[in-house]
């Protein structure tokens, strides 16, 4: 039976394997009847304008299908095992096939697509078929919002109030079991995110090739774009960032368009995506217009080393069965160790530490997981053992089990502030609660040192931290503007493999040094 | 009291005009008093993601401010000729300063816009002042929603749902008027046109000099992106069009990814923005590998030369006083005319244009404005004359009266989808009601000829029309895909002036050539 319905789906080595996705939801869901309902991304226009705004495919829908048409939904019967991909409408009309085409038929959708079933939405809920069909049909007949949905039918429910109130109980239960399938990548999402970091480095490499006779943010990033685009991967993971001088401690720069000036660096932070998966790589270029491709002060060279040594040491850290918030810990000691040797910093390196110094320099978490999101999904925590724990006291107690010496110290770990890393950090892969790395979890590491004037100005100004800093040796630090080296890491059974192939420290050097002596 | 207020409000020749602009609008509105209101666009994340999705400023509110920074707002007083900015609050908090840095402060808006005053607004509603202002200001403290927002507002009333409800009413009102200056445009907008085209021309020429090394869609579009982002235009007025071989014929392509194949032309419709206004401009490339420059068929040759023809003829009649619907009728006479000589078509020319014939192969209308939206507003048409006169019969008319000789013929004219230009097109610029040409509007001429499967099929099995062609003649010209060219066209006081300087014709294939002698 399961043999006759892969023949039927057509699924294959060469189709995003939807069905198997759509098995593993239903799995983490516990369930064996009902049928799981998403729909796709609309197309939309700009509002007040004839023209289409940039279109989004939803990315559960995706993970169900692997399809990235517009207007589309999908239908999961658990009880049936079947997979149904809802097409627009057969009569498109003669202005959407003139202006734009059509999407997929029926017979292609099948061809192209790892499902059981296509068919097309009808205009008229009326013209649906009658029995279980018709509710979930019917959710394709209604004029859907721009919003992406995500539902749970009963199957054989009849009643389309009842279908809308489970529905809308339902998602946050959806949401949590599917987080934990996207987590844990398979060989056909490794495989496109290998692909997107390989199209990724030849593009940070084509802006290595013309550092040499660039004078401004623009030209670094149409030398990266070009790539991408000639080489098909137009959709970006992301905005990219080319932020030189100042700009380079402007975390999520994208306005691309500064000259160089009196700039030091310039900090690229830009990944294509190859099938919606995305890569996200960050590499720090010298500006050196006389001498191309060394650093242009022993300042940008000292922090770039420093951020490289960071790296370096957590991407070692990168196992599984490890907690991902050791590494974090771990990059801000050697950050603090690393700034008390240049002097930037004074003082003993555990109260500097303790009093969240670094997160000054630092102050963005050491990473996050990749998938079809580039903050992909994280899994949810598991319950803590001890409800009446607060979040502060669990952080601290694994903080000491992480560095058992450090246990009288950590006793002052009495903000979370201290070791902030964004909005939601505590359901995030840098949380202390968060789930251990996993083989094919896919995640970031990149650290980063900014002098960023509004960090600064904070730390300066209060106390508890300002006595750790020498102004006068920072001053000198400040035109470095920033530094920040980005990679992505697949997590293995027996350890990690680095998917990121974008050159970087004396690689990429050589790369710029070279080009430069061609012209 | 006029020369006062200019100074304050530093308005100059390096400035946005907003300041004309609002008073412009003040007058075609015909008032004295009130509050005009606008909101600009806010930013947002795409649905179920932490990313920033792409922004797009309001046109509305960018045309009272020049002003592209989100979630900002604009009040004009009309009793007091003060234009006020509404900046997003003071204190942004750490998290947009650390990641995203913040907008113009108060102080540097005054700087940059041609405003009178400039406010933060405030993030709770009972901090905004008494008065009158507080109605204004009201507005802008509750949360906006992402759809922008026009209104007019009564001075000095207080009860917030009497304002609410006067905005409601107005909004069509404040459109119309808004469109009729809109349409005209300033010394300030016809220069930022001229730069748009002038970096568009170059990414053109940049995808002409790369022709003979290119293999497929995205490498044309790479080129292109390149140029307009190292020329700090990334932003583009629509999404470019790089289509070849059957894709040509797709108005609106965009996918970009196909291999030339046997294709043999490419129709390359891109244009950047500037400052938030368009070019709009399109060149079809000959594929030929072998002889790089040279259209690869004497058919595609054949078809490149009778649009060029179109262009060239429509072009001239772009003066102020004429009726724009009557180069759009021109265009398909010369189509007609061609394809009678090419032997695709067969029988009287007169019979083939009322049957609508021509519309198969040019599917669109001639053109647009072009401005703030790259398929900009056009002015409503003045009331009909007899408002019992159908717009068939007017249209009729006006055809009769531009081509008497015609009017038998014209008599057959009985169905507007003959003419069909798209959804709206009555009150587009090539309506038959639509105003005459004026000094100072941009339009776009666009013909093109299109050898579409959907249309050739609706066309061969429609009788009335299938009897004018020669289906053997007809099969050998599929191949060449489709052809378009368009140029954005100022309308001067004695004539008219192309903006767009990028090559065509002969000047383009030379480009080629020479690059591919090159190498």
């Amino acid at each position: 039976m399961d043999l006759t319905i892969r023949l039927k789906s057509k699924g294959g080595v060469d189709k995003y394997p939807a069905k198997s996705h759509a098995r593993r939801f239903r799995e983490k869901l516990g369930i064996n009847s009902g049928i799981i309902v998403a729909a796709g991304t609309k197309n939309l226009n700009w509002p007040n304008s004839d023209m289409p705004a940039p279109f989004r495919q939803d990315r559960p829908f995706y993970y169900l299908t692997g399809c990235n048409e517009p207007d589309c939904g999908v239908s999961y019967d658990v009880d049936k095992d079947k997979l149904t991909l809802w097409l627009p409408p057969v009569d498109l009309g003669w202005h959407q096939l003139v202006y734009y085409g059509r999407g997929s038929t029926v017979e292609e959708a099948l061809e192209k697509y790892d499902i059981d079933e296509a068919q097309y939405i009808k205009k008229d809920p009326s013209e649906a078929d009658s029995g279980a069909e018709v509710s979930v049909h019917s959710v394709y007949c209604k004029p859907v919002s721009g919003r992406p949905r995500l539902g749970l039918f009963k199957l054989n429910a009849e009643d389309e109030a009842i279908l809308s109130q489970q529905n809308a109980s339902k998602p946050d239960l959806l949401r949590r079991a599917l987080n934990a399938c996207r987590v844990i990548k398979d060989e056909y999402e490794i495989n496109l995110i290998r692909r997107a970091n390989d199209i990724t480095a030849e593009a940070h490499t084509a802006a290595f090739k013309g550092m040499h006779s660039f004078g401004n943010e623009a030209e670094v990033e149409a030398a990266f774009m070009k790539t991408c685009i000639a080489r098909k991967a137009k959709a970006q993971a992301y905005d990219p960032i080319a932020g030189s001088g100042p700009n380079a401690a402007v975390l999520h720069y994208s306005e691309n368009v500064a000259e160089f000036g009196k700039g030091q660096t310039v900090v690229l932070d830009a990944g294509c995506e190859v099938e919606l998966y995305a890569s996200d790589v960050t590499r720090t270029i010298p500006i050196n217009k006389h001498k191309p491709g060394h650093w242009p002060s022993k300042e940008a060279e000292q922090i770039y080393k420093l951020v490289e040594k960071v790296q370096e040491s957590c991407i070692k850290k990168m196992l599984p069965g490890n907690k991902y918030i050791e590494a974090n810990w771990l990059a801000h000691h050697i950050v603090v160790e690393g700034l008390l040797n240049l002097g930037i910093l004074k003082g003993d390196a555990n109260k500097i530490f303790h009093a969240g110094v670094s997160t000054a320099f630092l102050p963005h978490g050491l990473g996050h997981h990749v998938g079809l999101d580039v903050h992909d999904v994280s899994p949810d925590p598991p319950p803590p053992a001890q409800a009446t724990t607060s979040e502060v006291d669990r952080l601290r107690e694994a903080y000491i089990r992480w560095k058992p010496e450090a246990g009288s110290w950590a006793s002052e770990l009495s903000s979370l502030e201290n070791f902030a890393i964004g909005p939601g950090w505590h359901t995030s892969l840098s949380g202390a609660d968060a789930p251990v790395l996993e083989p094919d979890m896919i995640v970031t590491v990149e650290p980063g040192i900014y002098f960023n004037p509004v960090l600064l100005r904070e730390l300066l100004k209060d106390p508890k931290r300002s006595q750790f800093v020498d102004e006068e040796v920072l001053k000198r630090y400040i035109p470095v503007g920033g530094v920040r080296i980005e990679d992505d890491i697949l997590i293995t059974k027996k350890g990690y493999e680095n998917l990121t192939t974008a050159p970087k420290g004396e690689e990429m050097l050589n790369i710029i040094r070279e080009s430069a002596r061609k012209g």
